[in-house]
């Protein structure tokens, strides 16, 4: 048990520091930065590795919301759901943490740009309101999580999962940076909410809601949909 | 059969909630959007990771055109081909009526952009007439098909065929966006058209008949060409 | 081997096709355009696609300058040397002729921007002179070779040789673009210098020198090198 | 050994040519230039390629920090060690070479832009501390190390390995090409140094230090954390 959780750990650790940390760092840099376009390919590569370098003995969850859908489909003990969620809250906190320091190395650096945090209404990249953000986030956590169970399942090729779950992370920020700046992990919202604090704090209930919701309605549907194949 | 068909709808909601959703919210972000480029890749993804979630149970074709290809090929049988069809359809009108819901909670949201809806003439995004679109569709398609088909077969190693069919699309998408904003799919085409109405409708018609013929081409000539192999 | 030769034919018709097609149409694309990096991404993906399409075919070679690379290094029989480079080049031609046809329906089309052909001196995109681009291109057809040869060598794992040897001609056209628009691939160079004439035809010959003495060398080198693992 | 230190000379090429010449080249072009997105691609393809082309002879390291961190892990013998750094070097300076033959044609080349070489506080591109890039060069390499590790135990798929370990290094160029231009790779930073001299080479020691440290790390913590799965 505890090597599953230092991998669940590692594994969070590395999506938020590759993630957070390509759109703090690179995003924005001036003329050759890296766009949405390179922090959803970040995002989505860390997963995609992680799954590949630890995701065999964790089964590389890296998410509380897919730990929650996981469970709900019978794919993971309840007994483990809360002791994974805690070191994955860990791992994106340690991440946060060491991203501030080398964030903060910078002379001109400020946590006003956001810090990688995510948001709605007035916070939202794109100015994208509490509904959209809602809908958006359970909708793209429902079909990650059904991509999990599908990928994971006995019907499809194996050694391949890691390669369709982690380009589904990328893609699912493909579409949806300009509205919330892409959770679909409660982890990985709460890291750098801790850092910028009050309204990424007040916001951050939506980033734990959403996505849970999302993966559990996954959880049901995967199971009474696609169960008995 | 059940299983069969919702696999085929949650694929092409998939396809059209993250292909069009990308170009609809992030494409034309300002400085950090990600373009053509990041369009073409969301909308190979889709495919990709569909492919390794639930291809096992339907095929995955997640496109009208594709299951007339393959029917033509003798990949699928004929009674399969409507019920196929119709709820690649009804996937596809519920990806554009959530992303309808969604985008048009901005503030300056406007249906005049197109909402990814494809076309030709004066719609073409590069101002291509109706002779290049109908040229490129149907060979793109045929290409798509015959990728799909290949990939699939006997010969073409176990496990890589997603991988292969979904980095097509992504590849054709690189091409033709420019051209008719890339169909190859007439599922994805209808579904932002019945939003947008008048000339995405009328333009429509193109979007079912070049796939559909390019397909037909392909399913002929695999068949014909590399059949025995 | 007539569906040998029609594999060929297939697969560089669409490496014309898609590589320069996505570089004609979208690469300079106002604001949208995919750039050097999409179109690098295009001709990579245009490999990897067919190699798993038709790849266990024909073998997948799609070029000249590797049919003779794999020739010396005593993968391909001497006798199967000219079809196969006469077939890729006529799918060179048809591609290249589509893609002509499709372009010039738009009101300011013109050949002056290149249509992708390959080029040194004045025509080089970034102004490389002779001796740059025939030492890129040499260098360059050497490694693509040694890739092809030590990924579908017996020590490589298996299957995974379309993924290696497409993603090497994407890095390849990474680095190259500036100096030559990138060829190592005579037939890939052939097809836009008949339509652009001039400059285009005057040149093509360090596009055919160059790759195919780069491609010697490491059909020498590796059966040397490697040869007896 | 004779044969693997040629594979890591090969790679170890690649590596800096592929990803050294996409920066010099292609990365600042005018308008189509590929940015970091696009260099950190052409890193990443490095590795990937070269792992599937000659892995199965050396290893695959074509990193000094890498070879170390895989003696301390007990997965490299330890006499093997010297040889495998000595011919890494090798083949980065002769990369570094002929990337400055075929650069300096162009009439208005310039060492002045860097080079690529690596570098911190002014030679930074984000003008990122020393404290920053010691700090990111020693995490991301104990990662990188930690990828490499896990993807190639018993309990990852086979033959993902090339794919999760370039895409690691991929993913480490979007994050921190801003802070150090990105090493973890001490060869890879002291090809070009040699010929920027000055700066370059009076801060080269820390794209030795850090990248050893992070690698040692790695290789004690993944032995003993998760040796014995």
């Amino acid at each position: 048990m505890t090597k599953r959780l230092l991998a669940e750990l590692l594994g969070t650790f590395w999506l938020v520091f590759g993630g957070c940390g390509s759109a703090v760092f690179a995003a924005a840099f001036p003329d050759l930065g890296i766009g949405f376009l390179g922090v959803a390919l970040a995002f989505g590569l860390t997963v995609l590795t992680m799954v590949y370098a630890v995701g065999g003995i964790s089964g590389g969850h890296f998410n509380p919301a897919v730990s929650v859908g996981l469970t709900v489909a019978g794919r993971l003990p309840a007994r483990d759901l809360v002791p994974y969620v805690v070191v994955q809250l860990i791992g994106a906190i340690i991440a946060s943490t060491i991203l501030y320091f080398i964030a903060s190395g910078k002379a001109d650096f400020t946590l006003a740009n956001g810090f990688a945090a995510n948001g709605y209404g007035e916070h939202s990249p794109g100015g994208y309101p509490l509904s959209s953000a809602l809908l958006v986030e359970i909708v793209l956590t429902f079909i990650f999580v059904m991509v999990i169970l599908g990928a994971t399942s006995g019907h499809a090729p194996a050694g391949f999962a890691g390669i369709a779950i982690g380009l589904t992370l990328t893609l699912i920020h493909l579409i949806a940076i300009p509205v919330t700046n892409t959770s679909v992990n409660p982890a990985r919202s709460t890291g750098p909410a801790l850092f910028v604090g009050g309204w990424a704090l007040q916001q951050l209930w939506l980033f734990w809601v959403a996505p849970i919701v999302g993966a559990i309605i996954a959880g049901v549907a995967h199971k009474s949909l696609f169960g008995d194949e």
